[in-house]
């Protein structure tokens, strides 16, 4: 069980020491990491946070109040309505709040428009990066999601068969999750031939035949922790271009990978672009085209969240992060290949979480 | 088949008359009603639209850009990455817009931070209004998504057994619906007991026992529509109480239809929250809390659109605009009641969309 007031702690020194008296929250993922309750929705704003020095608020309607009371006791219930408006609320702590800060990556403009009306010193607070660094108890969790997904992983190859579609393997294997007690963290990618060299193709009605390239990236969510997987397998015989594509992918990954664990070992700082570089540089190197997406992405609650393994990224990789490395080769009208596993920077160097089988080759 | 192009037309002929050269799109649901592309994702910024008086461009990076290539040829595909990004294309057009549109919803304030540097007259514009008046095409689709809906509740009804869990109600329901080759529109809320008081209760492991309110809300996504419906009933026989509260909900519900029913054939103007006040009034007539929602909303694309039946709703209902009607009653400590189904507005009048039984009482 997580214990949520003391991170309502660590939020309220972190902005104590950017010299903000104030923070106003506003993501779905934030609120459940500070809350522990899960159940907003994403596609609409029914939450807020306002934590100030001395007060901690949450803003909600009735449809979720009695929940809130049972659940998050360790905020103050403001329950929004007909009758009372987060402005009154904004109003009433103004004289306590010279800076404030706001999520400027989830805010929406028309929500800023309220705010601006009583708060002149507004500056963005990066609420996620306190999420970046795991607790114990949170890898725990990332790791039964990437264990459930080997076994899913496992389970769905002896489904690939010839005329099979790519929606039913999606099917089949969030079948299977759920009856694992879990759920799928983000919509299968399932991916047959030619597909393939689309990263984010769009799992569809496209029939499996002899010599397809077979691309699954899938993750699984449990206790609100997410896994992200990807493998590529082949059906049928590989062609020489098709297994030599694949060993450079998983060279790429294999070489990121190493280069990271040697960096932590030897206590230096690295960045996500300093990895990010290896595994492109090695594509490249073989006359493949760049890598159209960054290299890596944290995960945790959400399946994306702060570290950032890319090109541009300044983010300095630390013990406790949880992350994925994946490259891929993708050619237009013939095909492409990624992996993409998931590590943890722990004390004594950089473990893989994810560990689903590889192609012998 | 949907023909985007004329969709681009009409969202052009709109900004023009609000006086602007040009709107700039990022919501997912905006983007994918304007193009019938629907893979990007709603948890992270994958695209955008930015149209003016004489150019029409798609935002988008490489995991998507042969798929957008593909199937969305009306629109000019403008690939950020490593070395372009969407700064550029917006400086570009910088001399071409004086006044520029943006979802206020929905762009967040990093964003508008951007954009801000290089327009200087920004404007709300509401995309998302263009959506609420459904052509014909769309109604079938909702109108498909409302039959699997029902044909849902009659399957799960013969699962409603003594022990059974909130959470195993709500699996078995989901598979039903992907056995029909279509999926939830949102996280179904199944509430037992005490539970259906809270409105929106996180479906848990609660087990079914003898007199319990049996909540179910649910929705069904058909070829990118929804469905949204919600059904109470009772397991084992209902109390006088039981009954009360279910009938006063039934009314209220029945008398808001009849009264915005009348209105449309008497070809008067009628508005969200005069319908909302019809049920509003209604329950509280009778010394039951005031509904703690609005009493309806918008449906389509989204589960929640435009228009909105709340007591604060200006919005005018019209002919093609598909809405639920959905009051509640719900009781701390013992327990609730909801009844929602969806309609629209044709006409020769208002036409109920959603079928499922109700009980005989």
């Amino acid at each position: 069980m997580f214990m949520f007031e003391p991170k309502i702690k660590v939020l309220r020194q972190k902005f104590l020491k950017e010299k903000l008296d104030g923070v106003f929250i506003s993501s779905v993922s934030s609120i459940s990491y500070l809350t522990g309750f899960t159940n907003f929705s994403k596609d609409e704003r029914e939450a807020y946070l306002f934590i100030g020095k001395d007060f901690q608020y949450i803003i909600t309607d009735g449809r979720y109040s009695e929940a809130v009371k049972n659940q998050v006791s360790h905020l103050t219930l403001f329950e929004r309505g007909n009758n009372k408006s987060t402005e009154e609320l904004l109003k009433k702590h103004k004289k306590d709040i010279k800076n404030l800060g706001i999520e400027e990556d989830d805010l929406t403009v028309s929500e800023h428009k309220i705010i601006k009306k009583h708060f002149k010193n507004i500056k963005h607070f990066e609420v996620s990066k306190l999420r970046s660094v795991k607790e114990k108890e949170e890898v725990k969790k990332i790791k039964k999601a990437c264990a459930l997904g080997d076994k899913a992983f496992k389970f769905i190859l002896g489904k690939i068969i010839k005329g099979v579609t790519e929606k039913q393997i999606a099917y089949e294997l969030e079948k299977f999750i759920k009856d694992q007690g879990a759920e799928f963290s983000f919509s299968a990618i399932v991916a047959f031939g030619k597909n393939s060299s689309i990263p984010h193709h769009q799992t569809g009605e496209t029939k499996l035949k002899d010599g397809d390239f077979v691309l699954l990236d899938f993750g699984v969510k449990f206790q609100n922790y997410c896994s992200d997987m990807t493998r590529t397998v082949f059906f049928g015989r590989a062609t020489d271009k098709q297994k030599e594509i694949y060993n450079v992918v998983l060279q790429a990954q294999q070489r990121a990978a190493n280069f990271l664990n040697t960096k932590i070992k030897s206590g230096k700082k690295v960045t996500g672009t300093e990895v990010d570089r290896v595994a492109r540089e090695y594509i490249s190197s073989y006359g493949f085209p760049d890598i159209p997406h960054s290299l890596g992405h944290g995960i945790g609650l959400e399946v994306h969240e702060h570290p950032s393994l890319s090109s541009k990224s300044k983010d300095i990789l630390k013990e406790g992060m949880v992350f994925s490395i994946e490259p891929g080769i993708y050619i237009p009208n013939f095909g492409g290949v990624r992996i993409e596993d998931l590590f943890v920077i722990e004390e004594d160097g950089l473990k893989q979480l994810t560990n689903a089988p590889l192609l012998p080759m």
